[in-house]
């Protein structure tokens, strides 16, 4: 099999461009600068581990994107992205955690090279590896420049999907089934959780038929007992135990795109205190996908989710879910809408979410969960066909 | 079994505060905070996949560490840390990825009640995850404080291991060794890099024996042929062909510290260019372990191997090496020494480093090398025993 390079067509990247082309329109931009790797995969296809050193995508208000980062992975980048159509800058070695020189100076030259020196630059200050000393190497190196916020512009034009990406998105989710299936299947006394994480992580590798599985933006969350209190504590050597719960946390991923889904184990007869929280949970699940409906708010989600858990007299106090795509680590959120009280989004047909209201109390815990479309009629769709449970094996 | 929370002995905590005391005492500062995950971790033993939110270790001149970060995450902190020896402060949900709030406003009450607030405070400007947002809303909230940089400060300690950090790393080379031996068997044409990839990922958690594996702060690079030119593409669904060079950068990770290496299979019989590459780089490998002695500096490891180099007439253009131990993603690297011209920094016992002169060229790729240990007299010391050659697969 081969693999279109990049992977979407030239169309889905002129969609792309011009949607982040009208944002910075709205803010009056001469360009941005994405610096958070899934806004520079989004922009150009770009994709490889070289996000630990400082690298970026700069889209100018005119012309071609431009992929700048360290002269190694410059090979990485004309492998990746079309060159017809996005052009590509390495810096010298020299640059890379020097504590004389910052890589920040060089793009700020090619910046004025591309007669951006005295314009108006969004830059992402709360993204991923946008670092405070990169703003300031920026600034200083660019004077007559204006820097503005323009933290995740490029991650809102992310949240309502194409047809092409929600392709993408039933792949990983047939990948995210079967790592669930397989680790439900293999939970069981006397299991060491690194050998549960290391099947987890091998499934999801292989990938289902042709689909190959990608790399997930976090790894295998899988805490048993007491430790399922701590929603993101990774696997140790200790072996499950009779009389605990233990959630699976797993994305399926295709081609950077992720569909996370939590379902939970018993290993046992569970209590009647997670009886009742799981009939509860399910109870709200049911009332937010009820409310996941295009004109409505993300909000509304939250608020019928929320009216189940008073019911129940359980007290969350976290959002209940997240935007959900195309994502590079540390995390797999598109971190933009967030399905809580305040949060005021309308929904529209096609954005995507992983509708999240985990449990994670003083001493238990317990995560199911739904990854989900906003349809143009109806309650939301789901991508993972899972059973909606806790699921107890005696 | 079980391991001890956290997992190194109280005198090694001990030594580490007062390392990094003393550097502060250096800057003469009131505390340091440390947003970088491997700098909480080597800190204060916090351990959990919750780095994609704002969190930090805050360390005063005098007095306990603070581990602060998200509420859901302080359940995790109570569980990796020392509770007797720490502090564990969390903030509330409604602060995660807001456009109204940010997290750092809590840090900064925070440091205020700690008699922080017109304090000299160091903040990591370019580690991980401190962004450019965090420091101008850090500044923002603490106007009578002196923020200054403290890039690395926590890093630099680090460098020299002590016994305990050379036993874990020591396990984690069982783990590489077994890894590298896994991918150089079972490389073969016609075999999927994913299914290559997920046997490496699973072998690698699984661990050796008792010695359960962790993730490792970089995902398997593997590629192939041409794709060999760019050292930081992950893996896809294409079969391994007759007359390719694949190298494999892999670590084996023992509780989150790395051990990193590669070695390169080339399918079939390589071509003369191949092993020219390949003799020059044994020679200059060679030459550099030679070199790596304390009391010599960092550049004179990148000295003897550039001399083989040049006599190979190969350009390199890249740092041949840098400091490994206790790491997250995206790197497994320490940021602080390079093997490089121009680092001037005395190599001292006990300094760990990935001697990595990889090669990538136009359109081919070659990696042998060694992860080592400086020792007080001799030579540096491999931490993997693995044939250092091309491995050729007729």
């Amino acid at each position: 099999m081969t693999d279109p390079i990049p992977p979407f067509s030239a169309a889905e990247y002129d969609r792309r461009l011009a949607k982040a082309r009208a944002a910075m329109a709205a803010q009056d931009l001469d360009a941005v600068i994405a610096t958070d790797p899934s806004n520079q995969a989004w922009l150009t296809g770009y994709d490889g581990w070289s996000f630990y050193v400082h690298q970026a995508v700069v889209l100018p208000a005119g012309g071609r994107p431009l992929w700048w980062g360290r002269n190694q992975d410059a090979n990485g980048a004309k492998r990746t992205v079309d060159l017809s159509r996005t052009d590509v800058a390495g810096y010298a070695d020299h640059y890379v955690q020097s504590t004389t020189r910052h890589p920040m100076q060089d793009l700020a030259a090619r910046l004025s090279d591309m007669g951006l020196g005295a314009g108006r630059i969004g830059v992402e200050m709360d993204n991923y590896y946008y670092s405070a000393k990169a703003h300031a190497a920026l600034s200083e190196a660019l004077p007559q420049a204006t820097l503005l916020d323009a933290t995740a512009l490029v991650n809102w034009c992310r949240a309502v999907k194409s047809d092409e990406e929600l392709g993408f998105m039933r792949r990983a989710a047939r990948i995210t089934e079967k790592i669930q299936r397989h680790a439900i299947e293999r939970a069981a006394p006397g299991l060491r959780k690194n050998e549960l994480a290391a099947g987890i992580m091998a499934e999801g590798i292989l990938g289902v038929g042709e689909d190959w599985g990608d790399y997930p933006a976090i790894v295998p969350l899988l805490p048993s007992g007491s430790d399922a209190a701590a929603p993101h504590l990774t696997w140790d050597g200790r072996e499950m135990r009779d009389g605990e719960a233990t959630f699976f946390e797993l994305a399926g991923v295709y081609r950077r795109y992720h569909v996370p889904c939590s379902r939970t184990v018993f290993l046992g007869d569970p209590p009647d205190h997670i009886r009742r929280a799981e009939a509860a949970l399910i109870a709200g699940l049911e009332a937010g996908l009820d409310a996941a409906r295009a004109g409505n708010q993300a909000r509304d989600i939250a608020n019928a989710l929320g009216a189940e858990m008073e019911k129940a007299g359980i007290e969350r106090g976290a959002r209940c879910g997240y935007a959900i795509g195309l994502s590079y680590p540390p995390d797999w959120g598109e971190r933009t809408i967030s399905l809580r009280e305040e949060d005021e989004t309308v929904l529209e047909p096609d954005m995507t979410f992983h509708f999240m209201p985990g449990l994670w109390m003083d001493d238990w815990g317990l995560e199911i969960t739904e990854p989900i479309r906003i349809t143009a009629e109806g309650p939301a769709e789901c991508f993972c066909d899972l059973p909606r449970e806790l699921i107890a094996k005696p």
